[in-house]
């Protein structure tokens, strides 16, 4: 099977002129053939505090009403979308900008209430993705760059977490190729000593996962990020690392931690 | 060569939420493979407002300035593209939003500035435009729906306007298709007299085009739209109907104006 690399690249790169040309290059230098999910950032929610949208937080996380819906589609697959696929072209990367509607790619449910309502938030099943569409726009030498929205089939769409995006199209993916997916984010890694950058853990299998969560060394929001990586090693993918998106490009198999399955 | 249906549709349609739903439903039954470029309607004025940037018109067209071109981008690539492309998707045509940098399908250039500084306004040449790609979606059963942002290669996007696009991608897929260009607006067909939607002139050649103008009949943005079909004819392009969407899309070749070059 042929090796196709997926990378998830976060708000950190995105919110930042700079760092996202540098990883623009970088990622359009990639020989495999390659697909980029990418997350938010920060101008999402400065549109919504111009237009006088209060986001209303639901344990933390954003609650997606009818205006919130209407801001992360103009901005993920609007304005960060095409602003990413314009510069990915100068870099003579052919690429094309989806959401999970385009192709219907994919397909989502709306989150149940149960007493908790997130609004217009969408929950994946991997297996209803639509692989042959990806399949067929990579066989033709295309770069899907995809926003983090979906849909549910009905005409309705949904915002979708881009961690949980990456990670359900590498499992969707893994039976066509041999995945790589690539989880980049503001630090060089796990850390095993969150204050020192230096602290990076190489590589993280199951039973070491299920110890550091013990210790406390591994918490918070990192802990949904590997149950993502284990989730998509069980299904099929190759391989999952985590990591500055420079490094983890630049080097490749000696930066970030690896996540292995034993 | 098969036929290929492109449509373009404006403002009016798209600012109704059930006009534009009564016109997927009849754009989702057409049989022969189509293309939709959807243009942008009041959304982008009104969020322009809202964020306090005013627009500044040149010679009776908006100015694009680097404020505007975020807006438009976000609007028309996102919000419109994205709805457009779910409500599709519920009536079963599989649908792909795309903007003129996916794909590199619809590559221009900034216009220059001769004393009139449009700012990111782009301009096309319709044998650059990347047909290939469109043929590809199309063979593979997907219906490319278009927002009005194309790209200058270099990274920057650009704003271009709607029916330009529309003629363009007629222009350069009539090589490939049967086109069958049709121009939606809001009234039933080029009229006589302006003040009686009776009064729909059921045909236009290229010799009566030059008598409606003199005689004042045709005048003001009837013109560019109409340089725009008989440029469309010229170059290679089956047939061009001007007329109100439900009436075109449901009855087809009895109603609005035929554009005919003898």
């Amino acid at each position: 099977m042929e090796t196709l690399t997926i990378i998830k690249v976060g708000g950190n790169v995105i919110d930042n002129e700079r760092e996202l040309s540098t990883f623009l290059h970088l990622f359009s230098a990639l020989k495999t053939p390659k697909l980029l999910v990418h997350g938010g950032g920060k101008i999402a929610t400065e549109l919504s505090k111009k237009l006088g949208i209060h986001p209303v937080l639901v344990e933390g996380r954003r609650m997606t009403d009818a205006e919130t819906l209407k801001v992360v589609t103009m901005v993920y697959a609007g304005l960060i979308n095409k602003s990413i696929v314009a510069q990915l072209q100068a870099l003579h990367t052919n690429a094309i900008g989806i959401c999970g509607a385009d192709g219907n790619c994919i397909p989502a449910t709306k989150r149940e209430n149960k007493g908790i309502d997130y609004g217009f938030a969408g929950d994946i099943e991997y297996n209803k993705i639509n692989a042959l569409f990806l399949q067929q726009l990579l066989n033709n030498q295309y770069t899907p760059v995809v926003a983090p929205i979906t849909h549910d089939g009905k005409g309705q769409l949904l915002n979708t977490n881009a961690d949980t995006i990456a990670s359900s199209l590498a499992k969707a993916l893994s039976k066509l190729y041999k995945i790589q997916l690539l989880y980049c984010f503001e630090k060089p890694g796990v850390l095993s000593n969150a204050n020192d950058e230096n602290s990076v853990i190489q590589k993280i299998n199951k039973k070491l996962f299920e110890q550091l969560k013990q210790e406390g060394v591994i918490s918070g929001g990192m802990i949904p990020k590997l149950d993502n990586a284990f989730d998509a090693l069980n299904a099929g993918v190759e391989s999952v690392l985590i990591g500055e998106a420079k490094q983890l490009l630049q080097t490749n198999t000696h930066a970030g931690t690896k996540i292995t399955l034993s």
